[in-house]
């Protein structure tokens, strides 16, 4: 099947940050077969399908680095709270998780993140042979994590039982075109030496990236300076896990020789700024990061943390922080923030030979954004206005291996009420919002 | 004219925070008479209109307390540069800007804030007998204050002649129902002592609010130190024109001093933590403010600096950079966010008597946020969710003193389209897109 799309503001985020202001973009069978401006479009070219894109800027798809696909029954609940962890996301998840909530989150998830853009994530979360195939069922591109801890887990009976599940589920997936299952310990502090050295074996043996919770915590860095007089980072480069396959979230609190073992072992960094900021946290050193050669892509964390799972918050948020903190309006120019949300974020997942820029030969993954809202206009730099501008809601066609699985801003194949409805049908199976009521009362 | 709005979840942001999560609502003649929950809504009501919220959140309209409605020509232009205004802006808006554009900008960005649930605004640009015509035009509330600057500007051919443009500008509106002129000298440090006073004297002979960029700029700070040893804040206060009717934009440094002044005179602050940041200025101390007794409101700054004139944007950039700031999760729950941008709003304009929240005898100026978007569900607490969750593009359904300016997300009376054109239109005329690319070509 041959797709022709006109008259698009292109941005191909490709090595020379090429773009067509009326361009055209031609997919064959998934791929992307060609791309330039309308007038080099060649005559009487044969196709299948033909799409006007009526000036929208056409970009690749977004790829989200890190969040919780399971969690969106938790969003806005308790979100200012200190103890929030603690009084509302964990007694709730043990009492009602279940993989028929997880699944019907994830597939919620993954219609908010197709609605607004991102066509390819990476998940951490339980129940991920669910949630991988909600990704399935949705024709999305994801990577799904299946979390390990040293506690008995809504899925799993057994403490850092999660290894076991992930040696059963990666080989599930193994081939898979868009779906591969991976393994993700949950933090260095909750899980055993041999487990953290496990993951990274497994994650080896089938080639896939594999995910952390890294220096995200206070505590965290104060118990790795107090027992080992090392920070969280030297203690996984001593034990020996540290390794271009490792995606490591969050990454708050760096040293400069952090940053150096980071680069030296080609570690990814998952930077989620709404997440961080939002809980106080702090902001990651991406700019240090990024001088140093380390590979950074943007992230919205779980729905409880991040909220949305749209880049455009992200993006919104990294320019006006990094600025800020950097005291200088020109760092992280707009089109260095469109980057790390594409190919930045495919560079991460270890995918930037198949995603995360419009070029021949990569999958067709690609998104346009409207220019019709009134937040979308007079436009002198696209980026900008992705950046400054715009919000999830101006997402308005999705494609994701050539196959549009959003048009005119809807999901394709599904009804965004019926998911609505399975998900809340599953949280009154197991008296979710009940029992969260219940919890916010004793405020 | 009686209106009943039924089913809406209404957060009244009155004194006691109260909230009818099923609630109804009723207008008569542009005023709200009556708020309560559905089952006391009295049986048998005759009105001449009845709403369906359909479960929407109603609030009260939004207030923006600082902007500049006749630069959306010059938005995403020049974003990232640090000598933009120098480069961009003043050489663009010298050799372009006029009556017919910024008419025409006006209304596309009263448009723009109509769509995104800001019914209230204090402006200050050029040309403001034009921008206040398309504000009634509109059927929007607003302040609109001619600027005074020490410079010829595009409107008034002698420095400072602001001033006496705002002489004949107050008068003229003097007794409208929804729209106030005013004064703005442009900053303490571009106008003399007397022309401050004078605007000063102004304001209060016609009662309204005057507004004044202050403790923005790092050579502003300096340069009061250098000459004076004292604050902006300080100098204006030596030459009298602090109080009540001042509202003070930006306020990014202050000393504990300027907290103190800022209290005892009742000088109203308008935070803009959107275009401050993005331009790498700093963060207010906004928690010292609010501590100390002072009145603050959200603003978006012009569309050049904050890029969208919406205010949720701007609650989300508040949440994030206020608890960094504070190194508090806790710090600034959504519903005082929400409180700052509705009832805190209404209150820096010196309108809290007439609007920023849903109470009887006040002017039905409020809004419906749909909740049938991706993002917004699971809502476990409302105000959560229009913060953390919630974009422009999830506003309905829009009133100002009773009367329907938006339904189901577009203008009721008014052609977004037409108004785009009508300004594309205008600065086709004055050539500016094609200065603007030719400043941009030299980057």
């Amino acid at each position: 099947m041959k797709i022709v799309i006109k008259n698009a503001w292109i941005l191909t985020m490709n090595e020379k940050m090429e773009q067509f202001q009326d361009g055209y973009l031609v997919v064959d069978d998934g791929k992307i077969i060609e791309v330039g401006p309308m007038n080099l479009l060649p005559k009487g070219l044969a196709f299948d399908q033909g799409f006007d894109a009526r000036g929208a800027i056409l970009l690749p798809g977004m790829v989200n680095t890190h969040t919780h696909i399971g969690m969106i029954p938790f969003r806005s609940l308790g979100d200012d709270y200190h103890d929030r962890l603690r009084r509302f996301l964990f007694p709730l998840e043990n009492e009602c998780m279940n993989e028929q909530l997880a699944y019907t989150s994830g597939k919620y998830a993954i219609a908010e993140m197709q609605l607004a853009g991102v066509t390819t994530f990476f998940d951490m979360y339980y129940f991920e042979q669910q949630l991988a195939e909600a990704a399935e069922e949705m024709h999305s591109r994801g990577l799904l994590a299946e979390t390990v801890i040293d506690s008995v887990t809504v899925d799993v009976p057994v403490p850092m039982g999660g290894l076991q599940y992930a040696e059963g589920f990666l080989p599930r997936w193994h081939g898979n075109i868009r779906i591969r299952a991976t393994v993700a310990p949950h933090a260095p502090y909750t899980n055993t030496i041999e487990v953290l050295q496990q993951a990274d074996a497994l994650s080896q043996r089938y080639n896939v990236p594999w995910m952390m919770h890294v220096s995200e915590m206070d505590f965290e860095m104060e118990k790795y300076r107090k027992e080992r007089n090392q920070t969280p980072i030297e203690f996984l480069e001593e034990i020996g896990v540290l390794s271009s396959r490792l995606v490591a979230a969050h990454c708050i609190h760096l040293s400069d020789h952090d940053i150096e073992l980071l680069k030296r072992y080609d570690v990814k960094v998952a930077h989620c700024i709404g997440a961080n900021t939002k809980s106080a946290k702090g902001v990651a050193r991406v700019q240090d990061l990024l001088s140093a050669g380390v590979t950074v892509g943007l992230g919205t964390d779980g729905p409880s943390s991040g909220n949305t799972l749209d880049l455009f918050s992200q993006m919104r948020l990294f320019a006006n922080f990094h600025k800020t903190i950097l005291q200088d309006r020109g760092a992280f120019p707009a089109e260095e923030i469109v980057k790390l949300a594409t190919i930045g974020g495919a560079k991460v997942l270890g995918m930037k030979e198949q995603i995360g820029s419009i070029e021949a030969g990569k999958q067709a993954d690609f998104i346009l954004v409207e220019v019709d809202s009134v937040n979308m206009f007079p436009i002198f730099d696209p980026y900008s206005v992705l950046v400054y501008s715009a919000n999830a809601g101006n997402v308005r066609d999705v494609f994701i291996d050539g196959k549009q699985v959003v048009a005119e801003k809807q999901l394709v194949n599904f009804d965004l009420m019926k998911l609505r409805a399975e998900l809340t049908s599953a949280m009154e199976e197991c008296g979710f919002k009940r029992k969260a009521l219940k919890a916010m009362e004793g405020k």
